[in-house]
Order: structure tokens, then C-alpha cells, then sequence
């Protein structure tokens, strides 16, 4: 195995290159971002899709090793390099971490899509997105409940579980500083309202040594 | 850990909680599959709600466990039961099988609910059951290929990656069995005429020990 950083191929703010990104950081793994613009589709041009067919971010690249997929990158991170573990150290530990990856995967995610996109791109409030907005603030309720048994997700660690939700809540209060009307009246802001230990717990990740390589440039 | 079997709920034909059925057999664990019916929605009423409040399959189950999602079901299985592995033994195996996981989970099955569902229930062929067809059919192309290598989809013994990925091309061979016309229209039959390894390798997973039981009880 060589010693050179990984490079993680993202585009700023997209939430699923953003999860392997945290993940190498958890994991103290030198890396080095290399950002595409999805304005330009660069995702989708021959120099990428040479990497992934598929032409979707993430991908992570270190000499003759590619490998796409969010799920995929964690996984092969955690089997290469195990420690500190991002999956659990017992098999009831790793359940509850995936439990939480794959609701975040599905989840979170569609509800977050739902309503998140729309109030960055200033759109009318319309039924969908109040349906979108109440399912993500169940979700974020949820996550909130969770964080009262410890200062991470699936314990007193960082998991892949924090790794995989950070994004989209990220998103949301990024959403409420940009449009805070908005997000006030999808009741979706503010967070600290209804999901205190859910704000707390994002200064926690924000305060992760590598925290700011996986800071979307975008938004600086 | 008792020694006692596995229960796995899951819907008769339902692909995610099949998934799970496999990992089973394919690992010779003991099982008890707990059938529920989806046409009287037994996944949504309050004794199943409290194994799991999403109330979907599948739910794997022994003594106080409980854990949900077809994906944290087979990572906490290859936790719990490392022999035979299902996600391989290196950490580039690994990457390669969660990366077909994560297709399966994503392009296939989203390819496959958009052309299946509807031939199973006999609907009129749409322009988006054309597009789902002609995806799920460079899916299916493309696992093809993958067989080139080996006699399983990751490789020479089987895998996560054919547990996902089994479901959806048994349902597309029942749909063929079912609706033959239709699916020939659809370009997704006779499978063996353009996937020929791939009809093959469901023949191989059909004489897996234990597959019996994995099977959907209504299609006998």
C-alpha cells in the first residue's frame, strides 16, 4: 500500500462526497479534495466518466485504486484502515450504525431532497415540500432522541452514522441562513428550537481536526 | 449468543427482504422465514410497528434482537458469522461487492420497480416502463459481464453483491413467465438471449442449500 493521500472526488455541498470526505477525516487520513463543478457538469465529461461510468461523485482515487459509491468508500476505508472504527467494534454496534446509514441513505435523504433544493433554488413553497418539510423534521426530532444516549450518533465515538447524516443537517442550516423565513415557516429553523442536542452535536463535528478540508468551498 | 434460529420478516416476492433470506442460507445459519402480508398491509399494524416503526421489511429477529434494513441486516450478519464471508476478504473486495450493493439498491431496484411492478399488475406499457426496461436491462447487461470473472458477481464464491442483486432478476424472470409478450416487447426476455452467464448464475444461486426457503411462498 502507498503512503500518498487520497483523493476524494466532490462537488461543494453535494451531501454524499461530503460523507466520504468526513469519513477520512474521522479517521485522520491525509486526502486531498478534487472539487468538479456541477454547474459545468463536469461529472458527466469523458476525464471523469474514465473513473465512474456512472458519472456521480463520490469517487475515491489513490494510484491504481478507484472506488464509487458513498457506502462503498466508508466500507472500503473501514476494512483498510480499521482503526479508530467508523462501523463498531461488536456486531449489535455495527446493526445500529448501518440501521442509521441506510435511514440517512433513504430517509433523510428523499426528505431532505424534497424541500432543501427547492428553498436553496428560491422556489415557491408548494405541498410537496411541506410534506418534504415534515418528514425531515421527524427525521431530525428522531436524531435529536438519539444524541441523548451519548455525544455521537451511535455512541461516545464518531461513527459512519454521523458521517452520513452530517450533510443533509448541515444543508438545513445552511438553508436557514440563506432563507430564514422560509425555513422558519416549514418549521424546519430554528434547529435549535425543536433538535437542541442535534445543533450541539454540529459544532461537535465542525470541531473534528480535518473538518474544514471537507467545508464546501461554495460557501466561504 | 443463543443458538437458537433466525426469524426474518419479510413479504412473499418482496426483493429487499429476499436479500436478507439469501445472506441466510448463503452464510448455513438457521431460519425461520415470518411471512406477512403485504395485501392486508401486516407490515403497518401495531405488532410488527414495534419492531419496526417504519413498518417495512425485512426485520431480522433472535431473542431481544431486532435489526432492520436489508443492509444492516448483512453487515451485522458478517459481524456475527465472519465464515463464510459475504463481503470479501480484502479491503478491495469489499469495495467492489458494497459497490454492487449500492447499485443494486440504487439503479437496479429503482430500474426494476419502474417496468416490473406495473407488468406484474397487468398495466398498459407506458414511455416510463420503456425507460425503466431499457435501464434494467443494461443493468442486467452489464452484471452479465461481471460473470465474465467468476462464477459469482464478485468473484468465485458468492456475495453480498449477488444477495442484492438475485430479487430483482428472479422478478424479472417471473414477470417473463407471467406477461412473456409484454416482457419481449420490453426487450427484457428471453433473459438468456442477451445475459446468457447471468440466466445461468440464477440456476447456480437456485442450488445454493437452503434457497427453498427463501422462495416466494405464492409463487408455488
Amino acid at each position: 500500500m502507498t503512503t500518498e493521500a487520497y483523493e476524494l472526488y466532490t462537488i461543494s455541498g453535494a451531501p454524499r462526497p461530503w460523507r466520504a470526505l468526513l469519513a477520512l477525516a474521522a479517521k485522520g487520513l491525509p486526502f486531498t479534495p478534487r472539487l468538479l463543478s456541477g454547474q459545468k457538469k463536469e461529472q458527466k465529461e469523458p476525464a471523469f466518466l474514465a473513473l465512474n461510468p456512472r458519472g456521480r461523485t463520490p469517487v475515491l482515487a489513490r494510484g491504481d485504486l478507484v472506488v464509487t459509491e458513498s457506502i462503498a468508500i466508508l466500507a472500503y476505508l473501514e476494512r483498510a484502515h480499521p482503526t479508530p472504527p467508523l462501523f463498531g467494534s461488536s456486531p449489535l454496534e455495527t446493526a445500529r450504525i448501518w440501521e442509521e446509514v441506510a435511514v440517512a441513505e433513504h430517509d433523510l435523504r428523499d426528505a431532505a431532497d424534497a424541500v432543501i433544493g427547492p428553498v436553496f433554488r428560491g422556489e415557491e413553497v408548494t405541498p410537496g415540500m411541506h410534506e418534504g418539510a415534515r418528514r425531515l423534521r421527524a427525521e431530525l426530532v428522531r436524531l435529536d432522541g438519539r444524541l441523548a444516549g451519548g455525544a455521537y450518533l451511535c455512541g461516545d465515538r464518531i461513527s459512519a452514522a454521523d458521517c452520513f447524516v452530517f450533510p443533509d443537517v448541515r444543508l438545513a442550516l445552511r438553508a436557514a441562513e440563506r432563507a430564514p423565513e422560509v425555513m422558519r415557516r416549514l418549521e424546519l429553523a430554528p434547529l435549535a428550537d425543536f433538535a437542541p442536542r442535534l445543533r450541539a452535536w454540529v459544532d461537535r463535528i465542525e470541531a473534528l481536526p480535518g473538518y474544514e478540508l471537507t467545508y464546501p468551498p461554495h460557501w466561504r
